[in-house]
């Protein structure tokens, strides 16, 4: 079993709507000193395989078919023994 | 100038709709050893503000009041001296 943390943000480069609107509202409420917002997605998740190069082969597939949109997203991952 | 970083999680024992949403759609593509999946956030942004201490308590204010719904959201986040 393997606990999974998957962090995706979105490419430099690539306009960040939802990370300019925090920024903004950021800014209406006094806090002017915020810049450079950008909002990702970080997704925890467990696998349950037994082999670490297949959780790790296997995860990188779902990162590329669905958690991620590669053309506009980067991620990168951590993956770890779960505890249980 | 700060760099912050900002994760924020569901509660465990809050319902995750689109945690279940993307297990289910995984589970669909084949991926059946996912489990637990929570989806959570990941936010980045610059503060342009001299003193650590203030950068601190000015984040946790925006923590509080705009990035997070502490509810039924955790958040954490890491703080460091921005490179440019």
């Amino acid at each position: 079993m393997w606990k999974a943390v998957v962090y995706v943000t979105v490419k430099e480069g690539v306009l960040d709507p939802e990370g300019q609107a925090v920024e903004r509202a950021l800014h209406s409420l006094g806090y002017g000193e915020a810049s450079g917002v950008r909002v990702g997605k970080y997704i925890e998740l467990t696998l349950d395989t037994a082999d670490r190069d297949e959780a790790e082969s296997r995860l990188k597939q779902m990162c590329e078919k669905l958690l991620t949109n590669p053309v506009v997203e980067d991620y990168r991952y951590e993956l770890e023994v779960a505890s249980s």
